[in-house]
């Protein structure tokens, strides 16, 4: 029997089998958002086996595996890593349907070479055997791993706190297989209604920049310093993550005492917090655009649901979901303040509902502005939607609503060192749709056409539009659609 | 010409026949969700014809007439019984595309077996007649139609002043066909914003319980008796019509204060009856998880829009629509309060507007626990979404956010006897789903997998779920799965 | 090569190409709903060139352009001709999978007769020549242009202030080629809270019904009087372009002191905007019911986003997008108000936003009467979701919640006179959907039924819905569907 990975895996017509095979495979790999530990990469981390792996830390896994009745101890707990290695295989085969099924079977395909059997419980205790065996063998630490996939350029996701050590130490190497560039996420510079947060943070960015802050331009001039330093280090990019855009009103005077408050420990109600954000949004967006970086906005996700398993496991850990916020008003005063001021930024937007797919495409729309293609950015199928129906979703609706043509394309946003595969997973959907549509006459029959847009999304379009720091040898480079 | 309806309908390819007719059709059905009148069920009840049948009190159907311009007097009013299914008739050819048109042709397959006309203007009086003959012919009472279609268990949706006299009385037969429950809908007892309805409903509650109600003590006390007698009923499920969830904070003082003015036929504002709902569906709620039962919500409808016709003809009669209510904050509240509590009894979420499908599907994900597995249910599709694409669409967000493999099935919701060809319609669906994955490499082509899967969503799952009294000769018991 | 724009373009089963040629195709148009200049018609006024006819004004082009890089000057702004043409050609590849592909190739096919080359920077210069010189021949005004699609009526979209001398005198003519009617667009006299767009409306108003206007009832008689004017003139159509339906409680005190307010030039609060707004949308709805004609709501766009763009360009230029508004309640309260009073004309309700599709039919469901079939319409796929998957889902949502069969079917909306290719586009999806559904059982075989259906919502529907003043030889009369 055909294994289920297998070339042609989703590749429903000749057309899409050709656009795959000949422009779509053949691109490296730019991953330009992922949450992957730089000092892992760094030191070409050695996992203790498949569950550490591949388990650790996947909030993803452990939502199916407690939709799947399993218990805590097996999933977060202090059970056994080859028992916890079992529970999850007991697992998998209820997740059919579900992309988790579609991405186990890749990286055991792709990763490890396992590729004539599913993981089930009756197949587990061999394939914990047989990953472990593979992981402890030569080249096989987490940066082996990634070279492995053709991956021209990673970019994590940095505190401004963050030292960069990791990202510096690899670029003064002349060795490295890849690029590995930070991206700035200043989340907790909005948590002035977490004092918990804030106040532990706020003593970090002093320490590290040596500025007392005591007053907003404090804060403004620490996070200035910071800024810099990122992008001395290569770095791009900014990302934050938000329930929705904060564009409320704000005062000088009124940020200032809000933060005045926050910093001695001191309560901020939400209309505050929001106010706060919107003027320090503000201000962290302008600095992006004055240094020509691109800013991702990572909207509408409802986390930490569940506070009786945030008290007991914290943030990331399978207890979000998708949010019903209100977008379109302050997300368009949002952009509309920085484009009358001449310092709207690239930007890509990612929203996690995908009842919101045409309101966030048209939104990016009323700020396009040349000379760059497709500055105003709707971003790729994130989180809930990084599965075969949310990809083609989000496409379609680019399609229909902006240009598919200047799409930058698909980023893992993952945790774990073996989710490069969901870029081959994208690249085949892509070309999936394309091929259908070639065959039901909806595009022409057109090859080079065709193909140019495939090229041009799983690689050419991110590596024009970021413009990297690190062109040519070091990093990617245009590669030709002749 | 082949029948419209024949043994292959739907099922586009031969993956989807052999898991059609192989797993799914000889699986027995469990309706753990309906409207039918239990007093019907246990008298056998003889229809007058077909019109009453079928047509009295079916607003799916009233809601097609009336867009086809059908005088009111043939849909709701004083019309001749024959002419009412002519005026039925004409209307069918309308609803081509509808769900009422794959349901017509059904039901009167498999209910009247009459397959080799479609029903329109022309064959309407010849249908009449024929159905209205093997209405009147033996075994063709309301039990004996729901006989015929291989049905275990039917839970009936029943006011907490019901007497449940006929649930008990067929208990008490030995030779009932099919097992028959009543679920709990306490709809009434959060109106307080409705004097006309609150009223007449508490007086009905002090008189089954014995208990004068003056405070909310005694309500929680009388609906705690009514609770615990349903309960000995058989009864496993809840079942609430709302809005959105409510989960105001309320305060005790707060809630009595409110009671009290509604007991006197006070006027309680919408904020009010806002925090009494919250308080007391939070209590509501507790209840069902001492007991072990399933609280099922239906949310997001947006009710008696047309007031005019309202007033005329009451609630239920077509017209009610889809709302757009905001869900994700207070819904998060109302499970987040009693997970903290641990008193989170096992829910199935139905959303009306499909909008809202990957809101509801990851928000049951954030309250997931072993070791029931799926205790949190993202519910099939209901109303307005009972149609192949939304069933589709139900089917694809519980996949890809979700565990479909975990999904207890569906439900005819209906009113009427004749609905229970609504089971084989969801599970043609399901089957022409899968069978398309399997015959497209998106699951593997293994038909004890996807078999499984089957069985388990058409049966299994409901039965192992619910846990019902009367497991074994007299109910559901698990079927093998091979 | 097969051109890409053939005659089985879109039609994927051979049921579709059925539906089409023999159903679909013959069919006259009558484009109840679009931007036409009346005086360009009236005038067959000549374009200098295909930048004019095809680009000027054009803001999904613009749109496009902007998303692909090009400089403003060569999409809105000073460039030469040649120049902005070269601009869009070189657009045109980076827009496959937009509707703007398709659209460009059919207007290229249909109005110019190249079917044989794709428009790109290469074929680009003579194109453009091929064109003009096309466009420089005899019979290529604008009003010769649109006589070539079959078509029998149309409606553009007129300001109460508008003279209609184009439609008077046209009418007024024995040799037009198809009818030409007005329709009644009162945006402007709900703009209170606009000083600058309301004050020099009012006083057109004035000018043109020489009615001073000082309070609300002298505004409501002048709008009377216009609108018997309009009537006169053949307008059976109002239509509003709204954010949300606005249905707050008034009293008449407050709305004329708002008035009077606005009058005077003061400023009025958008709380006040909404109220105003209510009165008098309430009040312009009973009169459209008084006259027998049809009122449509085009809702949910959120307009005039970039306000630099705004202030440099103006409204309509290409910045506007999809609004996440609250739509049931308002919508509910406005509709329910009017059928209160026995005063609910028939309605066309538009959404711009795709995940309000259920809504909106639903919506549409509650209000129904007859004895009009389909008296409330769920309106076609408008703006941007005018293209396959936009058309294909409102399709798909009105069959399931009401009845497609009774659909008034498509209009172009566009403010071009080369856009009529879009009712054959809207045409072959139709018939498209259709013949898939045939062919996969979920409709009989039947061409009877399913080409009644097709010739229905291409044309009759239109024609008996909206009973024109022109039936006969001067407009459109229902064709056999024999």
């Amino acid at each position: 029997m055909k294994p289920f990975i297998h070339d042609d895996f989703m590749l429903g017509s000749k057309s899409a089998r050709r656009l795959y095979h000949e422009f779509a495979e053949p691109m490296p790999i730019i991953d330009y958002h992922c949450h992957l530990d730089p000092g892992k990469l760094a030191s070409n981390y050695r996992f203790r086996n498949v569950t550490e792996a591949w388990l650790e830390g996947d909030h993803y896994k452990w939502r199916a595996m407690r939709a799947n009745g399993i218990e805590e101890r097996l999933i977060s707990g202090d059970g056994e890593d080859r028992e916890k290695f079992r529970a999850w295989a007991r697992t998998v085969p209820f997740t059919l349907r579900n992309p988790l099924y579609h991405w186990t079977h890749m990286e055991l395909a792709r990763v490890f070479g396992i590729d004539d059997r599913l993981l089930d419980g009756e197949t587990a205790d061999r394939i914990f055997d047989e990953c472990n065996e593979i992981l402890a063998s030569k080249d096989f630490g987490a940066r082996s791993i990634v070279e492995k996939f053709n991956v021209e350029l990673v970019c994590t996701t940095d505190d401004p706190v963050d030292s960069l050590e990791h990202h510096i130490s690899w670029q003064k190497r002349g060795d490295t297989p890849f690029a590995l560039l930070p991206a700035w996420r200043p989340d907790r510079a909005l948590a002035v209604g977490r004092p918990e947060v804030f106040g532990p943070w706020t003593a970090e960015l002093a320490g590290i920049t040596g500025i007392r802050i005591r007053s907003f331009e404090d804060m403004l001039e620490a996070l200035e310093a910071r800024h810099a330093f990122f992008h001395g280090a290569g770095c791009r990019l900014s990302d934050h993550g938000l329930e929705y855009i904060p564009s409320a009103d704000w005062t000088d005077i009124r940020v200032r005492s809000i933060l005045k408050r926050a910093l001695e420990g001191g309560a901020v109600s939400e209309a505050e917090s929001i106010e706060y954000g919107s003027a320090l949004l503000h201000r962290l967006s302008v600095m992006d655009h004055e240094k020509g970086w691109t800013q991702q906005f990572h909207v509408g996700a409802f986390r930490n649901v569940n506070s009786k398993m945030f008290d007991s496991l914290g943030p990331d850990t399978g207890y979000d979901s998708v949010g019903d916020f209100t977008h379109g008003v302050p997300m368009a005063r949002f952009f509309d303040r920085l484009e009358l001021e001449d310092r709207l930024a690239k930007t890509v937007l990612y929203n996690i509902n995908p009842a919101d797919n045409a309101l966030f495409a048209t939104m990016a729309g009323n700020f396009q502005k040349g000379p760059a293609p497709g500055k105003m950015q709707f971003g790729g199928a994130w989180w809930f939607l990084d599965q075969k129906d949310g990809i083609e979703a989000q496409m379609n609706t680019l399609s229909n609503m902006g240009l598919l043509s200047r799409f930058i394309g698909m980023t893992t946003d993952s945790r774990s060192f073996l989710s490069f595969p969901r870029h081959e997973y994208f690249r085949r959907v892509l070309c999936g749709m394309l091929g259908a549509d070639m065959e039901n006459g909806l595009i022409p029959q057109d090859f080079d056409l065709a193909g140019r847009m495939v090229r041009d999304i799983c690689y050419n379009n991110a590596c024009v539009y970021f413009d990297f720091p690190l062109q040519g040898p070091k990093g990617p480079t245009r590669r030709s659609t002749g």
